[in-house]
């Protein structure tokens, strides 16, 4: 692999477009930077319309902005890794999937595609912020469930994710673990790994089936 | 719910930056059309760079182009509603996720994990077609325990979704059925149905926590 840190393209993603090409994510935010809710709004638009089976659109998104209740619980239940990054971003977006059915009686048949649809929202959001100047940051690692119950969510909804959303901060103000994160080579699967042709485990081969 | 129809941005969606402003999911493909291996190879690679939990890459795309076995694989196992529209765009890129180990034991830990992120791949490769001037249109109404078993996809593997990409064709030559499609009005759910800050339920209304 190439050692290109973090925030370089990688050899093939210059084929692509605006803003997928240079969506990266930071671990260094800027602790005073706050987003105007108009920049928010935008945010949660560009989730609104991401697709989703049915038009089910089973995604929900809680706010968290730095200093508020909700942040400080998020921030209490971080995993080590993520404690000292995470608080500094602008605001985080907890992600949460609708499972099962609700109260009423309503919710999917497959849960899988709540979970799928929740990531198209997600990369919806994440790449509307890249486009507006900002950067996100999504991670896993904190104790959803403690936060999901101190926050109140219901049992037919599983929170996944945060995205950390934000701008580039000082590296001096940051760690030496999150420094290191943001020069960390960034590398991918090739494409013959995860691409087929023909049958499952065959690699497309950019040639046309049959002739390759 | 204003009366506009699939193709025209929604109130609301003026805010978004292209491509995902203009991102909607077409029923009406031209089915002479071809993509070029170096489109199709950038719509891989647009998914390749999406994000994913411990960038563990859970996603695999079959590239079924028209024409091929494969494609004919699915076409045959389309569900009704998707029948005449699907078959006719230029590629069907069928994406899965790995959910549970494989053969030499390794695999995802927490499977939703594997779901939202081949949604987030699925989204980065929406996105780059728009980007290109193509159009996608996700789908999964077909029976995909068929498609996959005839295609060889191993147990640990669960194919979700096609993604149908092309360009857009002549209404004149698509059923009353996928033209209806094309002019239904698209509607999502109110920002303050999935939008909340504070804790569970309660609306994100644009003003700072504790002052709305």
């Amino acid at each position: 692999m190439p050692d290109s840190p973090a925030h370089a393209p990688m050899p093939g993603a210059e084929v692509l477009a605006e803003p997928m090409r240079s969506r990266w994510s930071p671990s260094i935010f800027d602790d005073a930077h706050r987003l105007e809710p108009a920049q928010v709004a935008a945010l949660l638009e560009a989730a609104r319309w991401a697709p989703s089976r049915g038009n089910m659109q089973p995604w929900r998104f809680l706010v968290a902005e730095r200093g508020t209740p909700a942040h400080a619980v998020l921030v209490a239940h971080l995993r080590r890794g993520n404690s000292t990054w995470v608080p500094r971003a602008s605001v985080v977006f907890l992600g949460a999937a609708q499972f099962a059915a609700d109260e009423a009686g309503e919710g999917p048949d497959q849960p899988e595609y709540s979970f799928h649809d929740l990531g198209q929202a997600a990369a919806h959001l994440t790449l509307q912020a890249r486009a507006m100047g900002l950067h996100a940051h999504q991670f896993a690692g904190f104790d959803r469930d403690a936060v999901a119950a101190e926050l109140g969510y219901p049992s037919y909804v599983r929170l996944l994710t945060g995205i950390a959303v934000g701008v580039p901060g000082d590296p001096a103000t940051a760690t030496e673990r999150d420094r290191s994160k943001e020069e960390r080579v960034r590398d991918r699967r090739p494409v013959a790994d995860f691409a087929f042709a023909g049958s499952w485990g065959t690699p497309w081969d950019g040639a046309p089936e049959g002739t390759g």
